[in-house]
């Protein structure tokens, strides 16, 4: 899918909702444990609950490495059942992967061609030639990170003490833009960094954005929308934790459909607000 | 292991070398594939073949992943292989991670509980939260990327652009190594960037280095010893191709014995040019 085939998706959707799937053994309820891989069993409830609000599935591959093989089955299933269940879905990678050349190629390689995500996480840390083999497929994209969400992303994305130079996230958006176009590349730029949507976008005026951050981490989507908006959305907004434990019981699922549908409901008088209904 | 335990191994093996277990399906000999695991079986007799030359084993973690839950498997198997047969080699997985302090925590788990690792290659973009995660088991490490050896190295950590300000990857050397202490964090310094040893020598003369890049990536072993061994050696040096496809046929195992002792005999002799011995 291109940034055409996005927008368009998120025109149908009326939502530029992307879910978390980032199920923690220790959260989900009781139910998905008599089945043979709780984890599956999970998102794909969680997938059949939110499909209709989304268009895009993000597992964060940390939780599933966690659990050794057997995660590494359980979201082989997951991606499959979605994609093939609900092929309109962009599916992500949050593996936040770089690596020498020769070894992006095979973390390309991971995701792309065996698990079949249509997108990867890509640390910028090592440079060209371990961003480089993410964009050398077709339909497929790197989101490279930029400005993260978390508190570690002042240590060197920002750096408050050199006022002089222009902080690493603007020098990553700069140079690493370059490397791919509005089809093949994103970047990841957290919602609790409202301030710097502006400078992002002088940066990358035409760039779909990956936005981790709000709900259980503290961004507005209101302010988000308002400052990071283009004119073909350019916004791809993810909730994790706010979803998918909505509820911590047997009405999870139900209860993550609620969350995703008042989330899409808010998506969409903002995509109006922008005129882009 | 401490870093006074694996100075003491080096003295004990008079060698500092790591073998990079990146076992590329392309290139194994014909007689792994009449094994049930082709990979655990190449990497057994790899390290079969080179465990008295060497103090520690570094699989690149993209290799595995390219083969999904299988490699996986192969990556299981070969790590209890060595941890039983060969208790005094540090085991460092090539992952090149770090995530949000939830999700590192969790790589950190997936590495050092369930697969028994005793180092973890971390990247720093995301700071200390991404960091630190791995720095709170005791005896392991988290070796944080600094200056790695390949090309896109240039484009972030050294910007040769910008001669006013410290580069990236001092930046990082500084604030990461507050973090952590010698026992429990390394740095990645390339081999390819011998002139800058001296620098990361300043600003951390006592940790352990990891060096990449010797051998097929071009990389002098007597210019970075020289230039990088500190009292206590302070140098793993890697070398992967080099060494396990030394021969591509079915003496490959001898092959990279005999390679893997090579290198040791130079090892030793720069350990006693230093006064180690």
């Amino acid at each position: 899918m291109d940034s055409s085939g996005l927008f368009k998706e998120i025109r149908n959707k009326r939502s530029f909702l992307c879910v978390g799937l980032d199920p923690d053994p220790q959260k989900l309820p009781g139910s998905v444990f008599e089945t043979d891989d709780p984890v599956f069993e999970f998102n794909k409830k969680i997938a059949d609950a939110t499909a209709s609000f989304a268009v895009a599935y993000k597992p964060n591959i940390a939780f599933y490495e966690a659990l050794g093989a057997t995660g590494w089955w359980s979201l082989e299933k997951t991606i499959e059942y979605i994609r093939k269940k609900y092929p309109e879905q962009l599916l992500i990678a949050d593996a936040k992967r770089g690596d020498t050349g020769n070894s992006s190629e095979r973390y390309a390689r991971a995701f792309f061609d065996n698990l079949g995500f249509d997108a990867v996480t890509v640390s910028p840390y090592m440079g060209m030639d371990s961003v480089k083999p993410f964009l050398s497929y077709k339909d497929k994209w790197a989101v490279v990170l930029a400005l993260t969400s978390n508190s570690g992303a002042w240590d060197f994305q920002v750096d408050v003490e050199d006022k002089s130079v222009y902080p690493l996230y603007e020098k990553v958006l700069a140079k690493t833009s370059a490397w791919g176009d509005i089809d093949n590349m994103m970047f990841v730029v957290g919602a609790t960094r409202e301030d710097m949507f502006y400078r992002v976008r002088r940066i990358v005026p035409d760039h779909f954005l990956l936005v981790p951050g709000v709900g259980a981490q503290g961004g507005s989507l209101e302010n988000i929308a308002r400052s990071g908006m283009n004119s073909r959305c350019g916004l791809l907004v993810n909730c994790s934790r706010s979803i998918i434990y909505s509820s911590g019981g047997e009405d999870f699922d139900s209860a993550a459909g609620k969350k995703a549908g008042e989330i899409q409901q808010l998506m969409e008088m903002l995509l109006r607000e922008k005129e882009l209904l």
